[in-house]
């Protein structure tokens, strides 16, 4: 698989076991009856999956958007197969105990294993990425009853899941959702209410949706404290596990999307005659806190979906960089001499080495970050699980956001590097662009993930998080600075960090005595701070490229002269986009505030 | 027409009177008849049709591609209609000689006319684009008889035209044409070759299609110094004015794109059966030259299209934001509190000040240069003329190349700010984005213009032009130093072109020496010199709207505030990513040229 589309089997080793040493993993009790070779062996069977039963429908998927046939949802076949190969493979369960028919793998090796379905084919994935979800959710709150229901059910493929939480007036504000959820004498709810942008939320892709709704219980308090999570089936499912009647969830339309368009999208009516029936899963008012459990892994997952269309864009577009041959050096006007390979020309070979730095820097923090769940979940001390919590808190807004902006620019490149065959749909790469524009706004927008960042999780515990950040960093940079080639790039990401540490300084006492100042401007924080967590994820990858570089055979040589080059490339044009947007937060710049409505 | 979704005519206003002095050109003889209420009356004429005919089927064109029902290709009649309107209207001619049918209007009022058109319907318009760009081909350099077949059959609608210049294999690279042109015995030619990428290449719009073809004849020297033009009808055209037979140009295939799809484009066979026959225009090997003619005013073409699209996302995402309430302010978490609109949260605001800038600047610098074509045309001495020819050569690049990028950013922004829903097909914006996406590719991509600015315009005459807009950057930050509230910005822009000045400096020597190494970081130069140029358009804007400021009505003031805060957003938020792109340039960075391309 050398010549695959997907992610390279070398660059897979690189950050599994030469950058985040997951061999360690297999030293800790729970994932003691793993090895390198366990480890690759669901990394080949993922990559032979996916090469075979999601890639080759990822644009036929596209040209054939579910559709209602006036009785049900029409779904490809292929994408059910696909589905299916996934489930019969054990991967909706990858990272769960053996003892409940999982493979009991790290994160760590689960987001590597999905990274290869994404990359083959985003919207397929997404169908299993939700129904697994849904699962953890189910499984770390849910009755036994419904355990007994649904998990089986939902990670051997016969049913599938979904999150409902977007209602036509409330996306970014949650806390005006207003579908109610009112008891019934045997202890079960009758939902009401409307949901919007539910993926997978009718199909007959399996024998049941599960959809876990949150809905407001009759006289809970109003905001986010009064949300509840409820189970609610298409079909009812009997104790047995046999399929009762239907349920009163009525599909109200489907929603046409720019890309993205394998993914049914649908608004989804709760109780329109009155028969909607759900369960309440966690205490009530305990909704947002039952969904947030599982949210870290999935922005993780939606900065990798954004993360591997980049990764396609970059592929595809060094394969045809290489072929296409077009023009000649600049200053040679002789027509006789043969025309170059496209990648022969410096301003494409940026727009190569652009899209690499972005794509392979996000690859490095996703993976990075799912670690981090691994540290959290088994490190070896308390301390040590509690300090990955706090770095997973803080770099989630930047895993989630960083790849949903930077790869969506690299996809935008691999279609420049394409000429004008990048513009038609005869090429992947425009469908790699449209898919990649959802990820800056679902799973929270580029905006909430801002005012996230710098108004919550850069001053929690009194900046904690940062502190942690900030060791890590200095970590790198001490062992960055004894490398001759890598020292300029240490200083820089030592500047660039009290750089940060001073702009949250200053931005603290306001944040508590005018929070709409000191947060008018948190985008520009989303950005700074994201690409200076970018230039550390780099001068890691740096470190351990320029270590095994004395010693590596010719093949390798190359590989690590790329990751050194992309790194100094990051450092030189992309850091010093920060000092300025640090300054302005600074200085409180309130050009956006001072804009008055009716001036536009 | 206030609530217009196209320009505003408050807008065009400011730019035409208040900023262009659209009236001084009256005062020449070839504009006398022409007034302030002629010239409104053309662009009120424009708006109205625009309106009622082109902006109706925007998303119907983009949903019902040009499809080949094995007969012919099929276009929405709605196009036909639109486009009847407009030739009726006498648009096509809108810049020609009274004497000739036309309105004798300047370029400046052409493009405003042309910019409502584009704004309600960018594929629509194209095609009347292409068939004047044709026609004023035909009328620079085409012989009597072919002024006398086609040039009124152009300008009334009955024809239409093409622009036939890349090949399957040579797109950038002009110089790798291969169709040839074999003289027959008549003085006219027998064409062969292939040509893709046409837009309209085929459709039953009117009665027939002349196509402007590059081709080599036989003999030519290789590279472009062998290119000829030439006339090549669908269906040959008798010397009065009536159809012959058809001639051998075939369709090849459709071309379907991301977007744009309005647009018939096509890959068209020429001479198959042998039988293409085709006239020279212009002189042998005067190909290039002849397109060239009409490339400036193509190319500000281009950008006005990509600033329209960027203006109906502003306009539409405004409107978004003032009626679609979501949440409340940082801090307050009172679930009772009704929802603010969209507009009052700040991340939402700096998305409309984001793009206000972008779209309302690369407007004013798109009517910038139509004045300065009117300027090379009519001006009133050979000085001024010539260096108004300088300024447009040098701002080509920039007037085409940075609405194209920054109006598809607007146009990002512009979805973003309509949440999940600006990423569906029920809203206008997700088609703006992907129909932008076509315009940093065609006309020269934007890495071919980076070479073009850098490498030759820059240089020009020793720099004669950049000493030309040198002194226009001097006049404005004079007038605006004296103005206490744009001084700082006076400076500013006082200093980034003393930088961009320094920078051209140290490259001169390189490029003559080396221009592997001295154009290797063009694409910076696009960009900073991009930058610069906007900041001074703004800054000219500003110095406007400060004077009027004082005696201003009152809805007066909110238009002149408006535009003093998007000039000070400009300054303080995008021109200081310039320095740092300059210094990169002056150090003559080598991180893409030392990127090997195996180190992928």
């Amino acid at each position: 698989m050398q010549d695959s589309p997907l992610i390279e089997p070398r660059e897979l080793q690189f950050q599994l076991f030469e950058v985040l040493d997951a061999l360690a993993l297999t030293r800790r009790e729970r994932h003691a009856e793993h090895s390198r070779e366990t480890f690759e062996a669901a990394v080949e069977a993922a990559h032979e999956i996916a090469l075979r039963e999601f890639l080759p429908h990822n644009r036929l998927a596209d040209e054939h958007e579910p559709r209602w046939d006036g009785q049900r949802v029409q779904v490809l076949p292929e994408v059910q197969r696909a589905l299916r190969a996934f489930c019969d493979a054990g991967f909706t369960a990858a990272d769960q105990d053996v003892a409940e028919g999982g493979m009991q793998l790290p994160v760590l090796l689960t987001q590597a294993c999905l990274s290869l379905f994404k990359s083959a084919n985003t919207a397929t994935t997404s169908y299993v990425g939700l129904t697994m979800a849904n699962a953890n959710v189910i499984a770390r709150f849910g009755t036994a009853s419904q355990r007994h229901r649904y998990l089986n059910a939902l990670r051997s493929g016969r049913f599938f899941g979904t999150m409902a939480l977007t209602e036509p007036q409330a996306g970014s504000s949650l806390s005006d959702l207003a579908t109610t959820a009112t008891p019934l004498p045997d202890g079960r709810f009758a939902l009401k209410g409307q949901k919007v942008f539910i993926s997978g939320g009718d199909h007959e892709l399996g024998e049941n949706i599960v959809h876990l709704v949150l809905a407001r219980i009759a006289g809970a308090p109003p905001g986010v404290k009064g949300l509840s999570l409820f189970t609610v089936p298409k079909w009812h499912v009997h104790e047995d596990g046999s399929l009762g009647e239907r349920n009163d969830v009525a599909l109200a339309g489907l929603i046409h999307k720019a890309g993205w368009r394998g993914t049914t999208s649908t608004m989804l009516s709760f109780g329109e005659q009155g028969r909607c029936i759900g369960e309440l899963v966690g205490g009530p008012g305990q909704g947002l806190a039952c969904m947030f459990h599982m949210m870290n892994e999935a922005r993780i997952g939606v900065g990798m979906g954004a993360t591997m269309l980049g990764w396609r864009g970059l592929r595809a577009s060094l394969q045809y960089a290489r072929e296409r041959r077009q023009g000649r050096p600049p200053g040679s006007k002789d027509a006789m001499q043969p025309q170059l390979p496209l990648i022969e020309h410096a301003d494409v070979r940026r727009m190569l080495l652009a899209q690499k730095a972005c794509v392979e820097g996000a690859y490095a923090l996703g993976l990075y970050c799912a670690r981090l769940v691994d540290e959290q979940r088994t490190g070896e001390d308390a301390a040590v699980r509690a300090d990955a919590g706090r770095l997973l808190e803080l770099l989630t807004p930047v895993v989630k956001s960083w790849p949903a902006q930077w790869c969506l620019e690299a996809n935008s490149l691999a279609m420049q590097v394409h000429g004008g065959y990048g513009y038609t749909r005869e090429y992947p790469v425009e469908q790699f662009w449209r898919d990649n524009r959802l990820n800056m706004i679902h799973e929270g927008s580029h905006g909430i993930h801002a005012l996230d960042l710098l108004g919550r999780k850069a001053m929690l515990e009194d900046g904690a998080a940062l502190a942690v950040l900030g060791r890590e960093f200095a970590a790198t940079v001490q062992s960055a600075q004894v490398r001759e080639a890598l020292r300029e790039h240490a200083d820089a990401l030592a500047t660039a960090w009290a750089d940060v540490e001073r702009t949250v300084h200053a931005l603290r006492p306001v944040l508590s005595e005018d929070a709409v100042r000191a947060l008018a401007n948190a985008h520009l924080f989303l950005e700074a701070f994201g690409h200076t967590v970018m230039a550390w994820t780099w001068l890691r990858q740096a470190v351990v490229a320029a270590d095994a570089l004395p010693g590596a055979a010719a093949a390798d040589t190359l590989f690590y002269r790329g990751k050194l080059q992309a790194c100094h490339w990051f450092f030189r044009w992309e850091l010093p986009r920060v000092p300025p947007q640090l300054q302005l937060l600074r200085q409180l710049d309130d050009s956006v505030l001072a804009m008055q409505p009716d001036w536009f």
